[in-house]
């Protein structure tokens, strides 16, 4: 007997992997039965209080259809940019959703989000229980920067990661054909967490050296150390390869692109970096006078679905998987978790902690898993990050481009 | 009886295939059975002429040794960017590397590279006529850029026009997720010539339009238009992707970026552009206000081999075959080219052209396959460029990176 209705929503910054994780959600709804309607807000939590969403068992009904969405890359359901205020500061919000909510008797609610959709999840059910309502609030982590507090790892990263250890093999090669002295300067995502730009490390293999140096935001950075990394590095060799965090900042705790005329600022009023690639470049250049190149890998960190991880798609369909499971169990106001269990062979298990422990702490690189000298990353990090890039994805081309979902409902008006 | 002896060189940029033709060339010679010896100069003339080479009969043996060259990015034999003086210039340095080819009992001479290798191949070929030497000098082309004269194509071209299609759909993926204006840019390579600009129109499919806007180097760059068409491109949406040539110039030929701090010029003197998108990104942000966001594919573009075109890397390990034959056939001075038969369904033919009447010329997108708002291409050019990005390759990966060939020759000294 059919008895339970449910909404699922996507916020924040798009990952290859979000999508898995709603794919997850949707399989495991209709595996239980139980599901009259599974509706996705369009937009997030600011596009359900405008009465935005569909009905997804209208358009997932066989297994190739919910593979294909878990191999697509961005926010199938859209996203939103939106803090959602406290109930004091704006009731009318509540109110309407949960008129909704009741209108269309949700018993479940996912939102899969980085850490400001788990302030909205926490919110809610804080809300829920003081209103007595009944709905389960739960929330589902992503993110490419892997900074969420409570999880081993969040869904996304590895693909991310893999992104960024393919990418910077392939510059390693594009970089070695040269006789002469050069600087490659990769910068990669992360404001304040360096996780992605550590897993360049990943590129290393028995023809490649290449990360030579990273830098990460966890550690200040000084630029005369810096210089003289890259003076040793030349001792041993001609191309000098760096993978290099966006957010590093030095000692006072400036970011090195704070000045820049690029920084621009999102609607939390976090600073988006960019450039400071091309600040290290013109450091090194004054310096020493080379080849300088600095590449910013960009958004492509976050959408190039056709390099992704397996490892990262399956477990973020797993994770989505377990939502409903845990809910169904009768928990709320939790996010879903991931649990190492260990490294070789590589062992996680699924769990649900509190949400409004989580929400808004930042889990950032361990001072002692980077390298004293603040140019590496120890082996105890490249451990934990290994098993998350495993595996490559089979996705369908089409006209020799990959062929992903339809989001032409995303167009409208 | 063997009795032949070769030397190949890689020259110029790298791009992903450039390696599948040193493999085709290896390939066919082996099968003739008629080389002793196949050299690989180390970095070129430039390193031949140091006398830097290595026996790449020593090393690949096995038909799976070969394939594994032919899936490997970047330029195996390393590279030089040295324009060879002309005899009158440098009479020492063409007398040094007959020397090598006679104690080496040199037939065959093949040279993998663009424009400024071809130039190579026309100078030695033109000098061993004048000293009656019957060593065969033929050249393979390789560019990303596509900008040879006489070839339908060149080899390289196809996978970097993938690699830009492929981005591009999943830059517009992400890029369709939020509920706000904006206008994203995407900064393709390409001095001179558009057609891995115009090769990010193969992104389009029925989920997706973008680009919205193309501009080309083959045509004037105005700022008025420009804002103009998107202006009238947010009239039907929110979202507008931009791909632009980072060697777009105004109506005085002068480029947007000629007077960024990062202007570099390169060993021949030609201006290395970066920065056309920030220049736009300022821009367009001044007039409409809103997110604006570019993005530098950079050298991920000719190294990217994870996701390079089957029919590229086909093509150019053919065209290294054709180069064997051809100068077992007699042939000198020639460049090996592409004749394409018909479209749909695809079919090319190998030949050589006299190679000092195409050294040094340039090819670019006939204006007529430029719309005439100068903001698109034309179907025709759709046409063309499409069958260069079908059937997707099949690469080993280890670890969850790609394994690529060992480039550890290139470290030394």
């Amino acid at each position: 007997m059919k008895k339970r209705n449910c909404f699922i929503g996507q916020s924040g910054g798009p990952t290859t992997a979000i999508n898995a994780s709603l794919a997850g959600i949707i399989a495991k709804c209709i595996e239980t039965q139980e599901f009259e309607h599974v509706y996705g807000m369009i937009n997030g939590i600011k596009g359900l209080i405008e009465h935005k969403y569909m009905d997804l068992l209208d358009i997932f009904k066989t297994e190739e259809n919910i593979n294909h969405l878990k191999h697509s890359p961005a926010m199938y359901l859209g996203s939103c940019r939106y803090k959602l205020p406290t109930y004091q500061e704006d009731p009318q919000s509540y109110e309407s959703l949960f008129r909704t909510f009741e209108e269309l008797e949700i018993t479940d609610f996912y939102y899969i989000g980085g850490n400001d959709s788990m302030d909205t999840v926490a919110k809610l059910s804080t809300y829920a229980a003081t209103i007595q309502s009944p709905i389960r609030f739960i929330g589902i982590p992503k993110t490419i920067d892997n900074d969420l507090m409570g999880t081993d790892h969040t869904p996304g990263f590895g693909s991310a990661a893999k992104y960024v250890a393919t990418s910077m093999l392939e510059i390693a090669y594009d970089s070695s054909i040269y006789k002469l002295n050069a600087v490659t300067i990769v910068e990669i995502m992360g404001r304040n967490a360096g996780w992605l730009t550590a897993a360049s490390a990943l590129a290393r293999t028995q023809y490649n050296e290449a990360p030579d140096l990273i830098y990460l935001p966890e550690v200040p950075f000084n630029k005369e150390s810096f210089l003289n990394d890259i003076r040793e590095v030349f001792k041993k060799k001609r191309s000098v390869i760096i993978a290099v965090s966006e957010g590093i900042r030095d000692e006072n705790g400036e970011f090195l692109d704070s000045d820049s005329k690029y920084a621009k600022r999102d609607a939390f009023g976090h600073i988006l970096h960019s450039g400071t690639g091309k600040v290290l470049e013109t450091m090194v250049y004054q310096e020493f006078k080379c080849k300088v190149r600095s590449i910013e890998l960009n958004v492509l960190q976050r959408c190039a679905m056709h390099i992704a991880s397996q490892v990262d798609l399956d477990e973020s369909f797993e994770i989505g998987r377990c939502a409903v499971e845990t809910s169904m169990a009768g928990k709320t106001g939790v996010m879903m978790v991931f649990n190492r269990v260990n490294n070789y062979p590589y062992e996680i298990s699924c769990d649900s902690k509190d949400v409004s422990s989580i929400a808004n702490l930042e889990q950032r690189i361990p001072i002692h898993w980077i390298n004293e000298a603040h140019n590496d990353i120890t082996q105890e990090l490249y451990d934990y990050l290994f098993p998350l890039i495993q595996g490559e994805v089979t996705i369908s081309y089409e006209n020799g481009i990959p062929q992903y979902a339809n989001i032409n409902h995303l167009k409208n008006d």
